[in-house]
């Protein structure tokens, strides 16, 4: 059984009326409907304005994979919550980092970079998969057309991926590593472009199956108890 | 100083008017005059239809760097030609492959995979830098619009990268891995997709940067005098 | 159900008498005995000297993931067979080189380099992983001690792999690139270094389940029909 | 002109007799020296008991390329100048961290992970370059004793590099990721593994050729003003 716990910042969803007739019930809400019927899927949720913005260190505890969803209030995250878990992640929890998460704090601590890029509201998008074989890849079309997206565009001041799969192509005039691969100690993180608050990327099967492998790739069954620099002998035959 | 070679199957300047007046001298020729004018470069060419198409052992042994491009007589390409390409490439000489060269032999023997994509003619590109600090990107503008450019697109059936500097957007639709390098060997390979023979790509200057930015960076000082698998032994302390 | 093929050369165990002892049936029949327990896994055997090596149109039709054991007679492959193999491997059969068949020709023709390296019998080799939360690694300790291991060290002429997952240290002096991963095509590779015939490498069941791990990380529920190089219209809408 | 900042926590050479000896002007001075007779290279040295352990901002203004070694008193340098060195790195300067430099600030900041590894005093290291085209090791037998050296030992928690160039291997019986190279935003950064305090390393001609590469490798010409998260506008025809 995996655990995942969904993330929301919960905001664009209770004070614009688009979003939330789009999400009423919040992003995270509708992430976890998707997800949740997957037998070997468990599914929780946590949204900012909850105490320790709902991630304590027992939630962490409990969590396999967590999705990551933030905008308007990555400035109200708290550091220390930031840093639990940034140490979870190096301890074996999966991350996937949704859409304008790419400026969360989280993301940027684990990618050591700004994540800074150029953006543009009212595209239109076409995610073109250059890495066919991936398991995130796994049963969706190696093209997947978005009618309406936000433009997020080059220079993406991320690390180099270890694996590119999605390619976006925006009508405006750009090309996005739209879906990269990231391993940070005993961690797997998966960052995935689409999911504009203002359109319904989250409602969209195709984009449902990517996230739905994307938990799968990132579970991992091994966790660190904690990370440690040890000093250590030498076998006795080998130094001899 | 860095002895370049630039290789061109050279069918398409005399058999179409078009291609004629773009290249009256050829593409190898147009590549060579934007080269030839530096001081640490020194440039020959060759081309298909010359005795062992005018790469023999002699010519391959003082190239430090091969640029080549071809297109509709791939499979003229004497395979013993390709063989003593593949030799030196993976002894230290250079290797630039630019446009429809994808599906030369000699690139197909040194990715291992099928260089297949997809293609449709009259496009428009612009190229996006997704590696800003590369030796290969100095000099040139992040964003280059090319008004006329065939389409390549992706699954570009190639191993992954070892860098990804540039991608190619197509106004019809696609985005594509249309820069990128890879070491074979002592050997290092850049492929660049701009440069269908009805456009004037190499008579563009950023274009031309990016090629000259390629072969300094493709020249290494080391070669191979020979392949070996050698039997080893151990320094005598070590196995005690 | 992932059906695997194991192709061994099949001699050294019929003309050695060491290897014999260790292997009497063969290591293709070693390694399908500790992969045939498992109910998600199909083993069948294949060996060089069979018609077409065992290794026809409809056995590769019917293997999801092919083993490849070979060393004193690469040579004696035939190059039709190493190119049906290598078609199916770009469509999406998976396939785990182990030892000495880093010099087989299928290897060398995926990595598209000589594959050479330094070698010597009769050393000692410790297994490092550097790269604990891969799928391939799942359950096995970080370092394992090898009391008898043929040494191979580098430079190992391979392209950068897509992830290295062991390092091999010997006892000689020497350390090795051991666990590598490459993507071809639609095809995920799997190089191991351990599994030199005169040491039980294969009875050891932490290699077991390396290699165990390894099916299951290579095997791809897509398998292209065949490989195309498509023209393509570009949509309507978008080259307005 | 590549200006050079070579940094220097300078403790253990003012404390420790044994160090004082090998390095009676400090590791800083030692690595100026043999920086210094280059002419495309100019070199100046800052230290931790410097006001802002003379990182200033107009310092790191005029530093193309900064190393860094570090060792007991990581904990001395101010959040702020590792923020100022952050920020520089990612505009464009480039960075070599050097041994124990990989528990410093600014290294765990540009990884993102906790750069724990394993380690042990009183060893013998051997180097092999997996990557012997790289211009790092121009110039550098494939393989380098050092008859003493502390050994560094995996899992090194650091994500994966852009490149590996060289593996250390140590008696004891350890592997390690010994030479590695990492893009962040615009600027390139190569961590090196020897140098233990205690022993001569940065007076062996070798190492001493490793890291010149190093620093011309990682110049780089462009240099960002600033890091910006711009809103753009597409092209008008693009968007027809």
């Amino acid at each position: 059984m995996i655990h995942v716990t969904v993330w929301n910042e919960f905001r664009h969803e209770k004070q614009d009326e688009t979003v939330h007739k789009i999400y009423p019930n919040g992003i995270h809400q509708a992430i976890a409907d998707f997800l949740n019927p997957y037998n070997d899927i468990s599914v929780s949720t946590a949204t900012l304005n909850e105490p320790e913005h709902g991630l304590t260190e027992d939630v962490l505890n409990h969590t396999d994979v967590l999705i990551w969803w933030g905008h308007a209030a990555h400035g109200e995250v708290d550091d220390a919550v930031v840093e639990r878990v940034h140490d979870h992640v190096l301890r074996g929890m999966g991350l996937i980092v949704l859409h304008s998460g790419h400026f969360s704090k989280i993301f940027k601590k684990l990618m050591g970079t700004s994540c800074s890029l150029r953006w543009r509201e009212g595209d239109r998008e076409r995610l073109w998969c250059v890495n066919p074989a991936h398991p995130i890849a796994a049963g969706v079309p190696n093209s997947i057309d978005l009618p309406q997206e936000e433009m997020y565009g080059e220079f993406f001041d991320i690390p180099a991926p270890d694996e590119v799969i999605y390619l976006g192509w925006f009508r405006g005039g750009e090309a996005f590593r739209s879906g990269c691969t990231f391993h940070r100690g005993y961690g797997k993180i998966f960052y995935f472009q689409p999911g504009h608050e203002e359109y319904p990327i989250y409602h969209d099967s195709r984009i449902q199956t990517i996230i739905t492998n994307a938990v799968r790739w990132a579970y991992s069954p091994v966790k660190l108890a904690e990370i440690t620099c040890p000093h250590v002998s030498a076998p006795e035959d080998t130094m001899k």
